[in-house]
């Protein structure tokens, strides 16, 4: 009992020189989660605020491959780990590093789990950050509302869906789970939406489009922007360079400067 | 114990009149897994074989949508259900079907969900069948391990993935999981695998080609085929029709047909 109450001390310390936390979740895996979380963070710390990535996702974890640093270890200390540093302005800690072994399922029971995640995030010394973004397991378990409650008086939720029907269920269920948590809602992000081939420059909706737009309407929450399909993005995510590194100005990165602008200003609206 | 002694009998007796028992899993979410395995039991159930799709994804149970039967319910009776008939020879039953609101999500603690799995794959009268497709919970936390662990001498695992390499690492997790769970390898399908554009006819690998199947040599397992994106595999998934039904003749239902013929015959080879 005194060993979790020391942990919750703990976190507490590690979160309390954080001014903004902001969760990024989907409902379901597969949309894009990771790759908005990544670019996210990238660009706000490319706006000179101090940012940090927590990659809390147990059975995927893909950040430190979206962002080329699979090799790296955060660096333990007296009081847990220093993340890792992927540029002065953006520190990184994924369950990932964690891993002895990347091919290996983590084939963990609930309470396990929870262990470990209380450790995972106690541990980490971010120091001072202006913004932590926590990219979310997928779904709607007992993993995402473990860590959730985990990282209190967060400033809200970006929810990632792609635009097809069967995936907008899924968001329905996101805002409601969401809403049980108390969590404030930022947005809605409708990734992979519509598609211009790069030979005739014609359009494709290969999964729908505007179905997100759609929700965030239903569901009465701000809809925060659409981000076409570009293969690039799925080549850039296998390199480990952020998209917008190198692609602000296309469709794409428009769409993500958008979305990121629109993120900053609600959240330092203070609601 | 004696109650889940009960339900254990229960479970191997409404399991014991199935020939033919196939997991459907993947490493990550949205990669298509639920619409594998829907056209998987569709096609078999068209070959004249009895089927029973099991859609155990206990927080994004898409089958119901895919099928277009969302709004059916199995009928209770003395031993527990029947399962919502497609066809004849098709019999769905979805933990769908027991959520009160499609919308709320289900935020369950482990061993609850254990429980509550158990009793669902306990329920269900399948009666006889050549064939149960099962489509897992994706990951391979503990939602799929249960799951796994409530039915006993399955045929094997049929992976489901998408080309590029941030999904590739979740295929190896995949397979050692089956691994551990001394369940045998059916094989690897790789999805969205190319596209072709509907207006100027030429290919663009969205998410990349051919690393399901370079997964499939190095991890020495068997590769069934690939499954290029069509945007009406979307469409049919929200409209609730098997895409199969009409689509075939195409290049992804071409593939699809192909590898079904492949696991009839992986299976029907008593491997």
């Amino acid at each position: 009992m005194e060993k979790n109450c020391g942990f919750d001390t703990k976190i507490s310390q590690n979160l309390a020189k954080i001014k903004h936390k902001i969760i990024v979740l989907s409902g379901k895996g597969g949309v894009g989660k990771s790759t908005v979380s990544a670019n996210l963070a990238y660009a706000l710390s490319e706006k000179k605020y101090t940012v940090g990535l927590l990659d809390s996702d147990f059975h995927g974890p893909s950040i430190p491959k979206i962002l080329g640093i699979e090799d790296k270890k955060p660096t333990p200390n007296d009081n847990g780990f220093d993340p890792v540093s992927v540029s002065p302005k953006l520190k990184v800690m994924s369950i990932g590093f964690l891993l002895q072994d990347n091919d290996s399922p983590v084939i963990w029971r609930g309470p396990l789990k929870m262990g470990a995640a209380k450790q995972f995030i106690g541990d980490v010394n971010w120091g001072d950050l202006d913004y932590l973004i926590v990219d979310l397991p997928p779904g709607t378990g007992d993993e995402p509302l473990s860590i959730v409650q985990l990282i209190p008086n967060s400033d809200g939720a970006v929810i990632v869906t792609t635009p097809q029907d069967v995936a907008l269920v899924s968001v329905r269920k996101s805002i409601n789970f969401v809403k049980k948590m108390n969590l404030p809602v930022i947005g809605i992000v409708e990734n992979m939406s519509g598609f211009t081939c790069p030979h005739c420059k014609k359009s494709v909706d290969i999964f729908k489009t505007d179905g997100g737009f759609k929700a965030s309407m239903d569901l009465q929450v701000s809809f925060l922007g659409k981000i076409p399909i570009d293969p690039k993005i799925v080549l850039t995510g296998d390199t480990g360079e952020p998209y917008l590194i190198k692609n602000s100005s296309t469709d794409a990165g428009k769409a993500f400067v958008n979305i990121v602008e629109k993120i900053e200003q609600i959240v330092n609206k203070g609601r």
